[in-house]
């Protein structure tokens, strides 16, 4: 990613060394290294992999937070809170064009097919947001959503990695699915940090979605168990986003009701099923590390 | 491009439509298909190259427009102009997405990895252009700035044509040096037709580029040939980038000088050259029609 991010601009070379210094946990490049390591891909092949991955999403969040007037990334500041939008929108495009530089340096066309439909899934789920009146959310969107918006990306990890790798078509897939579901558990812990997380942590208020009109899994559980809540009244009548005393309230019913645990359940589950998925691959120390990456996913803290 | 813009989005179907349908000359894809017919390509590979160039130059176009509050694009108006920065910027990224997936469709890592060069070519030329401060243009600028807008893509058109034809490596290299030629001169044409073509068949008034700071190839002639003139004085003090009569008045004056047609000679070299390159190919029709596509670039009126 730093020889990347190696430009004449020196704006543009503190802007990436920016987002790189502040970059996050790296749990997708690390699903890339690990499954790769655990099927014995090359390590060149692997590392562009890896950086592939993380850019593209890197590149993702810098177009999301213009989009979302975001002001704070992982409580740094975001690129938009100092730069023009044409900066912001200029500088995303040049990490996507890197990005594809190193899925197309693994010298993999399946991977590089799945780099840009990957992209087209994130993109698209993202316009679906927009474009979709919010609120209006049912499980089935749920999921869809957290697919397009985390889980693609999971998937696109795990698959990419096993695709470089000496491993058969069954392999490859298995470790997709391995990808997708601790992708879909990793989002649906983050919508429960979102209402129980520190907030200091979080670097967000308590229920920042729901304040914002975003309905995830806790509150789509707490409205199937309690529809005759006046405060759930009030947010399926559509008088959401918008931080009113009843969203508050709703906030704090969902955060001390057992509908957390619910979701909980739900990401512990697909972290389950990706455990089984690895039964059948060779034991070793690369999958024992995969395991405890799967387990740190449901059971982190920020 | 069509199939590409199937979407279950109704919103974001009417905007690629729209994009599609206002689209310009297709100079690009023509280029492209020309190129690979001559050397003998593959048809589907061949339009999946022609389709992913021109989608590169769209999403490109759609940024842009968006970056420079462009409200209208060849006369038809532009995303932006009635959707939110959010919704441009996505389709943007959409239309990025669906040109890296049409770009790996051609099964050739060579064009894929040429796909993402040329998207960083692009994005960095943009990103220099914003972070320089306008009017300090020379001629090697000048060069540079319009090899990044607009020949690097031609170059790619030409070159990734050539790469999924049955043909070595040399006439590659040829086939990239006529594409870069061409698309130096188109920029060149488009610059001088800045100054004099016809206002409604350009859609912007005279001498916008220099009423918007933006220094040409016929300025940059006119500021070498008359260094003493009242109104270039004026320019090189910096104070341009404003609608002023001074301004006003030197565009009049470039317009109806020798230097527009010195930047003319400049662009039927370019021209010259690429044709040049051409003579060691077989004769036939596709060698011919390309000749005329070098041709029709230096003597269009729009």
């Amino acid at each position: 990613m730093r020889s990347q991010a190696h430009d004449r601009h020196p704006e543009l070379q503190a802007a990436l060394d920016h987002l790189i210094i502040s970059g996050g946990k790296r749990i997708r490049p690390t699903l890339v290294l690990l499954t790769g390591n655990m099927l014995g891909a090359d390590h060149d092949r692997l590392i562009k992999t890896a950086a592939a991955v993380e850019m593209l999403h890197t590149a993702t969040l810098v177009h999301d937070d213009l989009i979302d007037g975001a002001l704070l990334r992982r409580g740094n500041p975001t690129l938009n809170s100092h730069w023009s939008p044409a900066a912001t929108v200029l500088t995303g495009d040049f990490i996507f064009a890197r990005a594809a530089k190193l899925a197309a340096e693994t010298d993999s066309l399946p991977v590089m097919k799945l780099f840009a439909e990957t992209l087209a899934i994130i993109v698209n789920g993202e316009l679906t947001q927009l474009f979709s009146s919010r609120g209006l959310a049912n499980r089935e969107n749920y999921n869809s959503r957290i697919y397009s918006k985390t889980a693609s990306l999971f998937e696109m990890s795990a698959r990419a990695a096993a695709m470089i790798s000496p491993v058969n078509a069954d392999i490859v897939e298995i470790m997709g699915q391995f990808g997708r579901n601790i992708g879909m558990a990793f989002q649906i812990l983050d919508d429960i940090l979102d209402f129980t997380g520190d907030q200091d942590a979080v670097g967000k208020p308590v229920g920042s979605d729901l304040l914002q009109g975003l309905i995830t899994l806790p509150t789509l559980y707490y409205i199937e168990q309690f529809p005759e809540d006046d405060n759930v009244q009030v947010l399926l009548k559509g008088d959401f986003y918008r931080e009113t005393p009843a969203m508050a309230a709703l906030v704090q019913s969902i955060r001390s009701s057992k509908c957390v645990g619910f979701a909980l359940e739900d990401a512990r589950s697909l972290v389950n099923d990706a455990l089984q998925k690895l039964l059948n691959l060779p034991d070793g120390e690369e999958k024992k590390a995969l395991e405890k990456l799967a387990l740190y996913i449901v059971n982190r803290k920020i």
